[in-house]
């Protein structure tokens, strides 16, 4: 599944940011990508970016119109029709990430059709894939892990290709959902692949590559996740990491939305995560921990990283606070 | 996904015993559904059930033609169309673990829509499933886990269910694989439920029932395995198991079909499987080891098995040489 870009980011009649995730992903980490947005008249965003037309957004180099809000239940709202129509009209495609395919609505499956262009529904898998093969691979791979969902895996990851790139090494983030295929364009929704195919699908996510390349996986559940465990397991031995990146929440103590299942300390899950990604890659070692401190004083992060970092002699960062260069020096140093 | 039974084995021109395997596997464990046999003239198998016209197993109480037969690459063959129409017109329901679902041939399907009977693609799940909620059910459960896949693992989940029924216990086989789910009449399909939804679709498998009634899930995969492991990872945490049988085939050193993966040792697979049952149920333990030893001389057997007993303070069994008593007993002993 690759997207192409640049998008015009399509924000509807929303009101809340929360329900702008995608686009403010998108704003954040591909601003080169986003030449725009379209919004509905009552639409309370607005993400700085100008607003364009469906025609004006074509002629300006937008290929793909992009669904940025991702409402609660996961719909295509009635409102929205109208205008996706108009666009495929105008010569864009349309990328969603919604739970119903966009070709589910029969006038967008018509509009795709007489236009000629494609309908990306990032959330579905767009191919079948192999089962795993648990062949090695050449080049290198660092998988975020988690002490739980949605502690900042994506963000770890983005931030360390940023900063890898910066400093000259090679690094390619590696999407595992739907935000982070929008942001680079390609990737495989791995949650959403049937449960044989996974570490397949993993696979084919970080094909061979330079001997001195890093591949810098998004992180999907976590092994500690009552319902989500196996989505990691199979990522993370079809990614065969040579570094794992642990990443938390600070202030998380339980599985969000699970109150019954307390988090593990670091130690047991670094080390847990490591005795199950040996089986592809007995080489595998915790090269750093990424901590999300959003909900620490400003004043107090700096110190708290720190005291992580000393516990475990591990660089300790938070991707948008801090950045990911100790991490990125550390990995200089240490694999070469 | 509930199956009506009797069923009519459909043999089509098999000439290959493990080409019927699915039928075989009914033919031994669930015999009292049986009705009857169907084949095509050059058919080379006989399973030993009376040769049944459509119109005649349906008077005989037949519900269900099983298509009984896994050819290589899991496609409908062109000769069985015609007699799956045939018995869809006779008012049985049709059952296939195919690859290829069985309306996907448009006779079947129209034919089926005819008739109002219903088609059971038993490899691909009928339903939605929820995502996993954790929640602790009531009532016992325990699940075959493996050293690889296909040692073993549905053969003794059978034989320790029909062992500890005739010992009295309340038992349940739960199915998660085809052949399974045709023994038992209903089940999971595991491997092809979407990764975020398999804890979930194993919570469904064994919902609440009696405190001193045990599930005995079929396991899949294994923890061990480079492109399964994640599907028995989110079995294993849906299934909350209070006991788990390790399973392993005699012989087996490497996992099959990979042979760069040396199978675990006993001792560590029970560990790694122990480790992540905890998460959901704390209490869990290893019960017992079942060993495939047709490999092995028959006078070996026993020694064979004993060894590992006396290894491991554990009942050691065949479940076909020489059934599950001693772990049947066992767990009368040590779960009360």
């Amino acid at each position: 599944m690759i997207i192409p870009g640049k998008y015009l980011l399509f924000l509807g009649a929303a009101r809340d940011p929360l329900d702008a995730k995608t686009a403010y992903g998108l704003v954040d980490w591909a601003p080169e990508r986003c030449a725009g947005q379209w919004r509905l008249p009552d639409c309370g965003i607005d993400l700085g970016l100008p607003d364009l037309a469906f025609g004006q957004a074509h002629a300006a180099g937008a290929e793909t119109l992009v669904i940025g809000i991702t409402p609660f239940g996961g719909a295509i709202a009635p409102e929205w029709v109208a205008p996706i129509v108009a666009a495929l009209e105008a010569g864009l495609n349309v990328a969603s990430g919604m739970h119903a395919r966009l070709e589910s609505v029969p006038e967008i499956a018509e509009a795709a059709r007489a236009s000629g262009a494609a309908l990306f529904n990032v959330r579905t898998p767009g191919t079948r894939y192999a089962v795993g093969s648990g062949r090695k691979r050449t080049g290198r791979r660092m998988l975020m892990v988690g002490t739980d969902c949605a502690v900042g895996k994506k963000y770890t990851a983005l931030a360390i290709a940023r900063d890898m790139s910066a400093a000259g090494l090679k690094a390619t983030f590696r999407a595992t959902g739907q935000t982070g295929i929008l942001i680079a364009g390609q990737g495989v929704p791995i949650d959403a692949v049937v449960s044989d195919f996974v570490a397949g699908a993993a696979e084919t996510l970080s094909p061979d590559n330079e001997t001195d390349h890093w591949d810098v996986i998004e992180g999907q559940g976590s092994l500690f996740h009552p319902a989500y465990a196996g989505v990691a397991l199979g990522l993370m031995h079809g990614s065969q990491p040579d570094a794992i990146i642990l990443c938390h929440a600070a202030g998380r103590t339980h599985v969000d939305g699970y109150p019954d299942f307390a988090l593990p300390d670091f130690a047991e899950c670094i080390e847990t995560n490591l005795g199950m990604a040996r089986l592809t890659n007995p080489m595998v070692r915790c090269a750093g921990i990424s901590i999300n401190t959003r909900v620490l004083p400003a004043e107090a992060r700096v110190a708290h990283l720190q005291a992580i970092s000393d516990r475990f002699g591990l660089p300790c960062f938070d991707p948008v606070a801090t950045g990911a260069g100790a991490l990125v020096a550390h990995i200089a140093k240490t694999f070469d």
